[in-house]
């Protein structure tokens, strides 16, 4: 069965990236994990993958309350995510952290914009599944103090973030063009097509604080 | 630090064992799940993961009441776990299965032996923090519809789960010769050690059982 076959209700085409990218983001923070230099920092990783389980739940249950398998509404995404962390393997402790923070921070935001036009019930519960606050703030201070350990860190891992936006930006783009209901769930929603770029700068500026942030250069 | 240096309360040293078992048994079911046939199959896995992590969180816990560090009552198990999944890192699903089934059931069995001499509230939170069984029940569906397809795949599981039970042997009399509290914690329970050949003969007929009941032989 081809990638794209099965037509699905906008917003299960949401909640089905949505799942399937909490599987993969457990999947690679359990990963992640291991790289982790004592105990209790891969404990604390191994505690956030397992709440990307538990909003992966939410979301299944809710697909299913729709009538759609979660399984049938992740298959569209499997590709591009694959590729895109098949891209961006992170090589150490602070290349996962950087990645986590950098990465789930984008698609946080992004995710956050395409909620508002949701429905209420949907629409609290993709922004309550978004990844609180703790994991990136214990990636940020990891960094920061990496950072002032060794400023020459800091042009690494910013040339490391620079890849994952692309790699990034690039299976976004591969997505958008495989998938429409996206798009229709923006126009249908009310959400005015032209406010792509308005969405596009704010993405932008919210990664470049982001970035400054911890100490990173954009 | 030597693993062996810290001399801890025999309660905390049997917490530390079953903690750092969850957060390994985690990382192994997480990369196991990877292995999975298929997204719902992938997904079940990652959600067992995810509780093994819920397992470790309230053993940290219990042992910070008792004025331990989780860090450091795991670390004198770090070695042993390590080698022991290090020596059987799984092949395919059904190997990895197999190794949950198998070696999730003789442990627990054995945590279940042990938590039968410590003070109740200890007690409970172990028996509490066990597999439930609904990991069990799925690993032996899934091996029992494996060998049902294809009987010869029950001779090569059958030797994995040989090889799986005499690694995990050689690592446990590792940690009973390095480890002289849990011994201590037997004797103080007013547990009788002359029983420890009861205890093993007890743990055998499980396993045999455990094995019999999926088509392994012993």
């Amino acid at each position: 069965m081809p990638e794209n076959s099965a037509p699905l209700p906008p917003v299960a085409d949401l909640l089905g990236l949505l799942a399937y990218a909490e599987l993969v983001a457990f999947d690679q923070m359990a990963a992640d994990a291991r790289l982790a230099p004592d105990l209790s920092r891969r404990a604390a990783l191994s505690e956030m993958a397992a709440r990307e389980i538990d909003a992966y739940c939410r979301l299944a249950e809710r697909l299913r309350e729709l009538g759609v398998e979660a399984e049938e509404a992740m298959r569209p995404y499997v590709g591009a995510l694959r590729d895109y962390h098949d891209q961006t393997e992170p090589k150490d402790w602070l290349e996962a952290l950087a990645k986590a923070y950098v990465g789930d921070g984008v698609a946080d935001d992004f995710y956050r914009e395409i909620a508002a036009f949701l429905e209420p019930k949907d629409r609290d519960l993709v922004l309550d599944v978004l990844h609180d606050s703790r994991h990136a703030d214990f990636a940020a201070e990891e960094l920061r103090a990496a950072i002032a350990a060794d400023p020459k860190v800091a042009n690494r891992l910013s040339m490391w973030a620079r890849r994952l936006v692309g790699e990034a930006l690039s299976q976004a783009q591969r997505v958008a063009a495989e998938r429409t209901a996206l798009a229709e769930l923006i126009a249908s929603g009310g959400g005015d097509v032209s406010d792509v770029q308005g969405l596009f700068k704010r993405l932008t500026t919210a990664h470049t604080a982001r970035m400054a942030a911890v100490g990173l250069n954009n």
